[in-house]
């Protein structure tokens, strides 16, 4: 019988690790924004030496929480203290199941004092919306996010959403504005005038230098484009279109993919039931060389996903009495993964073994087959010391990286492998086809990897410090 | 002064081949349909080895030719026979300039007795519309390419064109049918059911097994898509994405990417002047190894793309008078060059190198980096013996493949290099950074490559035989 909730899809599967590695969902896909401009490489290197327009308008759900009760749904929901949450800024709200795994996490902006928007993948907006029904006094509306394959078929949301970013951002942004913009603090917003309408701001940066990120209705999308791209054209400004933007994140630390830890606490059996059995957390794909049996081996708790600093025990919240339990020390925690270029090597040249080994295909830029990616990251004698979460290719840094988590014990500097592909040739996946493993040299890096970002960068997003 | 017309445009750059070779257009893109459906690989091999869905509705112009005066243009500009083109039936069109070089080709359609449809890139589209104006009762009507880069806006056409290939198409063509489908002969024209309408079919056939080509109107794209994928699931049948589609033709033999000939004939001037100054023709990049001042240099024959045997004196045709000059013996003719695996491995590693040398960007499975490619084939002593015009990588074969043109006396099996990326660290077209070149060894072989294909495929479409 056909599955009519997560919960029944779950049951019925027997084995939620099979069923997740064996998704026929595909890659994580950021759709509308044409693949390349001018070429990815360009387009990566533009946010390094002169400016880049990111497009983050499709591939993100919005979320509008708003209401005498949204602060305390977020307040309850989120590790993060709401003690200190003024107007007109954002944090990175992090929720976490009565296990203290992550479900997920993403961009919480506070428009007014009783509205906020979240911004991240689905996991967060599905739990804020099913805790938000459960006797909160809120009005929760969906912006979903833009079908991944839209196919001709026009899209619409309710805003767009760009960055401007890069040395020559602030440039950028004044031309655009037609005058001085404030430098406010970063996570905090303001406004600025874009084609002869005023847009709302969000302090952002990157590699050291300001940026912002704005956003307004979509009526205006293709108009504030032209205008930001024709005012960028003298400062270098480069749109980046969906490979090179999908690979930024390698550089500036932030792991876009932990699985939700949604599938297995009794106490969230109820929000399993009321999960659809097409939502995100029962179709999306697990991909990669680590392999357990118990789902609960691939939830990672805020200190391993490098958001320990967030935990504010200062309000209660879901998960409040397991992240106690905790000691923060003994965690796993966030680094980035350079990996070899000799083995990268071994990897890229694969496809032309005209009689193997074959390898799982290793795209440039952004090399993950899945909606949440766990590569095993081993030490000179095999033991696991941790999980690589996210793989790409950075121009910048003319290396392959990854966004990993590892043993306290690992430091930086020591080199480790990180075990490329499925073991037993292969799961069933869509992007997945009979292949060997293969163990990649990697040297455990700073996250963020840049010397630039990792020197200059803002505390808070996607860093250790506190937001 | 801004240019009005393709010839403004060519007086004001002073040299074509700069202006083309430093074009910021990017590369022929593939557009709507989605990168990949599971992944490139699986999508590649399901037409050598199940069967494959390939929607080709989107990347071609659709010319519609009516009239009494129709055959009389079409004979009048190609350089085929129309003296056997019964309707229902099909050809593989190709005009050339007075001076010989081919303007480009595709597949022309006889939908009637005065009815007819070309389908194929711009340059053809436009030769066939400017000469229709010239006195001919004809009809013309354009169906043109959707956009390179949608951003989601909603795309229409006047039909969807879809082809279903590989061994076990027949199959998937009479399931959707609902019956024996009638298997005419190559490039006839016939009819079949899909999801309860009747649509046309040209049979059609990859790697030695029949297949069709179908279209209809552009309202029923998403229902005639939906009934072929689903009947099709037992036979293996794969949707192919762009990235999959744009490398069949390695396989298949076809050159898709002539340069059109119309830049120099004193005769051509007032077509140069009617073109517009953002014509394809004035926009297209040239990319690659191959440079010289003369723009006719780039101009091929119908000898060197594999055309000869479509060259019928038996009519009169703009250009009869140069092609009739030339001794097909000793033009230069159509080969595919296997590359060499080891240094296609030096091109993939290069984005790895920190200390460079940096080579062009080797992208898979399409690595071409402009409208037009042409890079220089030379044999040992460094001596040019050909050109290579469309370069990429066939999953099935597990090689790198370009289509080229080789001088007479350059043998199968002959060992040669193609010199990839462009001179003096290349250009300034947005698909290139600077580089350095590098020679790459590659073999001589047959053209279609495949040996299945070689030794199966029906006469006529991408063979040397003649339609």
């Amino acid at each position: 019988m056909s599955a009519k909730n997560l919960q029944e899809v779950l049951d019925q599967a027997g084995n939620t690790v099979d069923l997740l590695r064996n998704s026929q969902l595909g890659s994580f896909i950021y759709p509308v924004v044409p693949a390349e401009f001018t070429n990815w490489r360009r387009e990566v290197t533009s946010w390094r030496e002169s400016a880049v327009l990111f497009d983050q308008t499709h591939h993100m759900v919005n979320l509008f929480v708003s209401g005498p009760d949204a602060l305390q749904l977020l307040s309850d929901t989120g590790i993060n203290s709401m003690a200190n949450f003024p107007v007109d800024s954002a944090k990175q709200f992090v929720p976490v199941s009565p296990e203290g795994g992550v479900i997920g996490d993403g961009v919480l902006f506070r428009l007014a004092d009783e509205e906020f928007v979240f911004v991240g993948r689905a996991p967060v907006a599905n739990w804020l919306t099913f805790r938000g029904g459960k006797g909160y006094n809120v009005d929760i509306r969906w912006d979903e996010r833009s079908p991944s394959r839209p196919y001709g078929n026009a899209v619409t949301r309710d805003v767009w959403r760009f960055q401007i970013q890069g040395p020559n951002a602030w440039k950028v942004i004044e031309k655009v504005n037609g005058g001085p913009v404030e430098q406010l603090r970063f996570f905090r917003m303001g406004y600025m005038n874009v084609a002869g309408e005023q847009v709302r701001t969000l302090r952002h940066g990157m590699a050291g230098a300001p940026g912002l990120e704005i956003w307004g209705p979509y009526e205006s999308y293709g108009k504030v484009r032209d205008a930001i791209l024709e005012a960028g054209r003298e400062f270098g400004l480069e749109p980046a279109g969906a490979r090179a933007y999908s690979c930024n994140t390698l550089e500036s630390g932030w792991i876009p993919s932990p699985l939700p830890a949604v599938y297995t606490s009794e106490e969230m059996r109820p929000y399993r039931e009321w999960l659809g059995a097409d939502s995100y957390e029962a179709m999306n794909a697990l991909a990669g060389s680590f392999v357990s049996d118990r789902i609960e081996d691939y939830y990672l708790n805020p200190w391993e996903l490098g958001y320990g600093p967030f935990v504010k025990f200062d309000h209660d919240f879901v998960g409040r009495d397991a992240l106690e339990a905790i000691t923060p020390e003994t965690q796993r925690r966030k680094v980035t993964l350079a990996w070899n270029a000799e083995d990268v090597t071994t990897l890229l040249a694969s496809p032309l073994n005209q009689d193997g080994p074959d390898y799982q295909f290793f795209d440039l830029p952004n090399a993950n087959y899945g909606s949440s990616n766990f590569d095993s990251v081993v030490d000179a004698e095999g033991r696991q010391v941790g999980l690589s979460l996210f793989t790409g290719y950075s121009a910048n840094e003319r290396t392959t990286l990854s966004l990993a988590t590892v043993d306290p014990g690992v430091p930086i500097g020591a080199e480790v492998k990180v075990i490329w592909g499925e073991p037993d040739g292969g799961t069933r996946k869509s992007t997945v086809q009979p292949h060997e493993q293969f163990a990649v040299r990697a040297v455990v890096s700073p996250a963020p990897y840049s010397a630039v970002a990792r020197e200059s960068y803002r505390p808070g997003w996607r860093t250790a410090a506190t937001v």
